[in-house]
């Protein structure tokens, strides 16, 4: 598979965190010629918080680690790509139980300190012995230098690894948030969206980091929209091992956590975008942004309606300034709309006024601008003050290659 | 654009229905070789019922033709193709009302009494003299016969025209009714879907009229989906002209009325099912039948969440049984759903049961029904009463090529 056209021109290297170590390695679960398992352990004391898909045929591992966070702590985390063990009913979880009863014995701690994910096929049993059976080595080999080929290890139909590195401070400490991610397919918000996975060394309480992540993943992984499907594996962890020293936050208005939730946020969002940027078959990366809305929700179900509408998606794969698409994506929100006051820009040009286009419409920038790789669309509705951003990607041929043909 | 691979072998003539005459014209709207414009005439005492889009982005025509149908009355309908007439503010009423009081004035009838409707590009300004002046010569050609012709005439990236005839006993009275349909993008239901026009010599009074069109869109039109968009334009009317003669039905209810309502849902059932058919791109013709639900309405959403799934349609174009992604498909729809009760089929092949593939799972009879051009997907959910059925299409390179240069 070629590398998405939107792909970044390099990665961040991620550096070193006090209190993390990963390793890799090659199970051949669906995979035969590359690594397909992912460990990461953390050291004792680290808080842990979690957001999952909201589906309801979740799969056995979001179960698992769904129960985990509740805790707020962790030692470990397994991941695996190539099958996401769901739908797999009572062998899916004797499969969790396998490999975090092998993972609790090797490392000496409780089996509900660790945490699962994995990503792939559906519906298809794995054998439960299958990760346990390489995590010795796995274990074996971890190092606080893995984060790339961590960030590989868990890509399914990816077409590059998705990594992003912020340091922030909290108080005098400095502190470093590394994460990573994976997913380009089936990928919607209202839920956490496919697979991320963030780590700081800061010193941050479980109901802290709990109230950061969802307050955090909602203007970041689920604001993000691919083809409007949802995995039954969506997971995003944030675990802080608490290694850099700073006394640690317990409450979340905290001031000193200000650069910290900045900081968080570019990163999350860096991954969001990456994720977007790597959507199945896409060409254009799309910001859609709509305002005047009756109320945020408002404005992020029209923006949402916009991003996922297979005609909009369409037009934007074929460089067609086709403006009366997102007229019919608003009107379809179910959202309330007043087509004689709302305004749509493409490429920041008004194309509408007054429930048509506007005097002397243009096309000519407009077209100019669809050529591009960074699409911006932006509605404002005209009736009140909500507003959202949703990030999104074209429906191009490439994404029926893809999904015709790969099992997922 | 060739012919839809799911096209009938044949199409019904319709026969001539006491009352009615149509007509159609070349206006060179937007395609210059071939008609663009239907103008049917009904007599006196003809009486109405429509079902319109919930677009909150309504067309002209369709803001129009809402306010005619109240008065359960019309004489004449005018639609054109090319252009919906949708988004062009002031404009697209000024030609609405060229266009009824031409037609009204060459009647010698009210302008309210004119039902129009348009199809085709959205946002465009038409010319408010463009379909009047055409209206004298179309006028003078009317005949009984043009059904075929009407058809034709209403089609944009449609490749065949849609017609379905049947007959029916009122009493002793035997009645015929005529639909006519088109529309094979931008197709979701929660509205009148496309255009359809139905006529019937049968004697029915409005109010009567207005809930068997209610009813029966209910279970044709607005179970199909081609794309889980929603136009701007979606109309669809019931005429009866009275012309058989048969004692003016005034109850829903009246027992005398169950074969007519037997052969209008039939009609509308053909015609729905022949859009489908038409879908853009499509090779498959996929019926999605979800039984056991906590009500018909969550039936109806789990069905619809599976028809409209990216990843389902594009495993259907694959030919690949990829039930994985029914099962995220009803994880995503927001009803409620048990893992471990769902039961899903394939061809009448149960593939799943107890949160599993089913013991021994034989793939062989399911990927043969995939590579046929119609799929049957069942789910029952194991929890309730409630039942839906739903049709659309696969998703296909044919809808990227379509949508990714047609200007709709």
């Amino acid at each position: 598979m070629a590398t998405s056209p939107l792909a970044p021109d390099g990665f961040p290297e991620l550096p070193a965190l006090p209190g993390v170590t990963l390793a890799v390695a090659r199970c051949g679960i669906k995979y035969q010629d590359r690594t397909d398992l992912m460990v990461a352990v953390v050291e004792p004391g680290t808080s842990v918080a979690g957001v999952f898909t909201r589906s309801r045929t979740a799969s056995a591992p979001v179960e698992w680690s769904r129960d985990v966070v509740k805790t707020g702590r962790a030692r470990a985390l397994v991941v695996n790509s190539g099958n996401s063990n769901a739908f797999t009913g009572r062998h899916g979880v004797d499969t969790v139980a396998a490999t975090v009863d092998a993972m609790a014995t090797l490392l000496g701690c409780e089996p509900d300190e660790v945490l699962v994910a994995s990503t792939g096929v559906i519906g298809q049993p794995m054998s439960p012995g299958i990760i346990p059976v390489h995590l010795p080595a796995a274990i074996a080999s971890l190092s606080a230098d893995n984060w790339g080929e961590a960030a590989r290890a868990i890509m399914t139909t990816d077409t590059f690894p998705k990594t992003a590195t912020r340091t922030a401070s909290i108080g005098d400490t400095t502190v470093t948030i590394n994460g990573i991610a994976k997913g380009s397919g089936m990928i919607a918000p209202d839920m956490a969206t496919l697979l991320g996975f963030i780590f700081t060394d800061a010193a941050i309480k479980a109901p802290v980091l709990r109230k950061l992540l969802n307050e955090t993943n909602r203007r970041t992984f689920n604001s993000i929209t691919i083809d409007g499907d949802t995995s039954t594996s969506d997971t995003v962890l944030l675990l802080a091992t608490g290694k850099a020293g700073n006394k640690p936050v317990a409450k979340f208005k905290a001031r000193r956590l200000q650069d910290f939730r900045r900081a968080l946020n570019e990163v999350m969002l860096e991954l969001a975008h990456l994720v977007v940027r790597d959507g199945e078959g896409a060409s254009k990366f799309v910001t859609i942004t709509v305002s005047g809305a009756d109320s945020n929700k408002a404005a992020r179900n029209v923006a949402l309606s916009i991003a996922n509408s297979p005609l909009v998606k369409t037009a934007i794969a074929g460089e067609d300034a086709n403006w009366g698409r997102i007229v019919m994506a608003i009107g379809k929100a179910g959202e309330r709309a007043d087509r004689d006051r709302l305004q749509i820009f493409i490429g920041k040009i008004q194309v509408t006024a007054e429930g048509e286009a506007v005097p002397n419409y243009d096309e000519t920038p407009v077209a100019a601008h669809m050529k591009g790789r960074e699409i911006d669309i932006r509605v404002e509705l005209g009736l009140g003050e909500g507003e959202a951003t949703i990030w999104t990607c074209d429906l191009t041929h490439g994404y029926i290659d893809i999904n015709g043909t790969y099992r997922s």
